[in-house]
């Protein structure tokens, strides 16, 4: 936490959480605050007044601070949807797609646009969130180009070059996982939660022996037999199914480059370097305050 | 229907239906019952109350007929576990793993056993059912070799050399599919459900382009993406994930080859023909009581 003055108030509200940061002039944290209310639980109108109420002692503090938010807050869902902007995009393209939100309590409001791409096939796809913490990365580590995994729900792997955004693609690789998980017959067997252990390695591995796409439907499908011959214990199972979704998602995502950047949950970015481990992939950890500093980026161009 | 002499009881015992065939002694259909009362709905020692109810007509008209039974009513959680016969399975392999059941009200019932696998890598795979229905195809057709599709919840791909199953592979299609509808965001855009339309041909047109096993979870993501950007209506939606996943299925399942015969359901049938054709892989139907014809032929040998 830095002791400095405070400069802005950064805002990542999404589906399901609420953060705000208190900012310094560098992109330190000074202080934060979280809650579970989510966009999809405040009601239409009611924006403003949550946001007020969280960030009030900060405000009340210096009523001069800039707030500036990114994630789903921007969705059709959110406060305001905030139109994407396109690739390639880099923190002038992107600067120049935020939203100015007028409020009566809290001033204006700066809210970053999502990021889209159309693939070459007229395939489109979207990220809300994630540009402003690639933007966060390439600030901290001083780069210009590279290879950024976000892991999760929806996964994102972008390629970065001349500081924009050139491309990138989603992998629903979280949000597949736990309905397989949760919803189908391979949950049966399921018991614990192992760490990264034996099923894990397996999963990986299964995920490098696959030829076509489709025998990816059979290498879940083989979560239920490694069970019932009991070539893995309940408690690896649920592994296996991780490593096999998350090592087939290195492999397209990188697509035979050696290295990339994650930027995620310590959880998620020990899973996904494991699996990079596994696969030949170098994945180095991003820094922990990419969203503040990406934030703190797009305000300067303002 | 055949109105010829009843030669045996066929009992195709499945996880959530019952169904029941009287059956002449060419294998042709007499008369047949159903229900719901599928073996998981099934007290233990139920099975032979439950079996003996729905049969008695048939019975007490002869009370010598035989009765052969297939499906997961063999499985674990079925009335008497029969082990798998391995591959390579014919007609006589599966015949010699059939268990008989001693009943007091039904005499001594065959219990057609499931077949197993073991890939290269040490991996199992099982099929419970399918292995007779593909006896049945193989003796309608009067072929000894070719390639079997039984599309489903788990779909199998089985290759059949001098009449006996050399290898299979399950494909979790269905399962999947219907977990990503209904239990992620996917299903949120759905509305209705287009007939093998615009968003079908889409679907196994995109499963055709995918390059890496993981692009599978990015083209997944699409299904959102495209009914976000208007590209598909919401009732396009399901048939595009539909069209993906099929069509990914087969071109994992063929492997190459030019053709293969299809056993299942008329509407599933009807389907998977349509993505072989946009796919340019013959798929050909097989006869509809394949069931009954397998366990004729596995009645024969014992």
């Amino acid at each position: 936490m830095s002791s400095a003055q405070p400069a802005f108030i950064g805002v990542d509200w999404g589906t399901s959480s609420f953060r705000a940061y208190l900012v310094d002039a560098r992109g330190g944290l000074i202080e934060q605050i979280g809650s579970d209310r989510g966009i999809l639980s405040i009601a239409p109108g009611a924006h403003e007044g949550v946001l007020a109420g969280a960030v009030a002692p900060w405000k009340d503090a210096d009523p001069t601070l800039p707030i500036v938010m990114s994630g789903m807050i921007g969705a059709r869902q959110g406060w305001i949807e905030a139109p994407y902007a396109n690739c390639p995009a880099g923190v002038a393209e992107i600067a120049a797609a935020v939203v100015t939100i007028p409020t009566q309590r809290l001033g204006r409001i700066s809210l970053a646009p999502g990021v889209s791409r159309v693939d070459a096939h007229g395939g489109p796809d979207v990220m809300r969130g994630e540009e402003t913490q690639i933007l966060g990365a390439l600030a901290a580590l001083k780069a210009r180009a590279g290879l950024f995994v976000l892991p999760g729900t929806h996964s994102k792997w972008a390629r970065v070059e001349d500081g924009r955004i050139m491309s990138f693609a989603s992998y629903m690789t979280g949000e597949v996982f736990a309905a397989l998980k949760d919803h189908t017959i391979l949950g049966r067997l399921m018991s614990g939660a192992g760490a990264q252990g034996e099923g894990f390695a397996q999963g990986v591995g299964a995920a490098a022996r696959l030829e076509r796409p489709g025998d990816l439907l059979h290498a879940i499908f083989m979560t239920r037999t490694l069970g019932l011959f009991d070539r893995l214990g309940p408690d690896q199972l649920a592994d296996y199914l991780s490593g096999l979704l998350v090592g087939a998602e290195l492999l397209a995502g990188a697509r035979g480059a050696a290295s990339a950047v994650v930027i995620g949950s310590p959880s998620l970015t020990a899973r996904y370097c494991k699996a990079g481990e596994l696969l030949g992939l170098r994945l180095t950890p991003a820094p922990d305050n990419c969203v503040l500093l990406g934030q703190f980026a797009l305000l300067e161009r303002l």
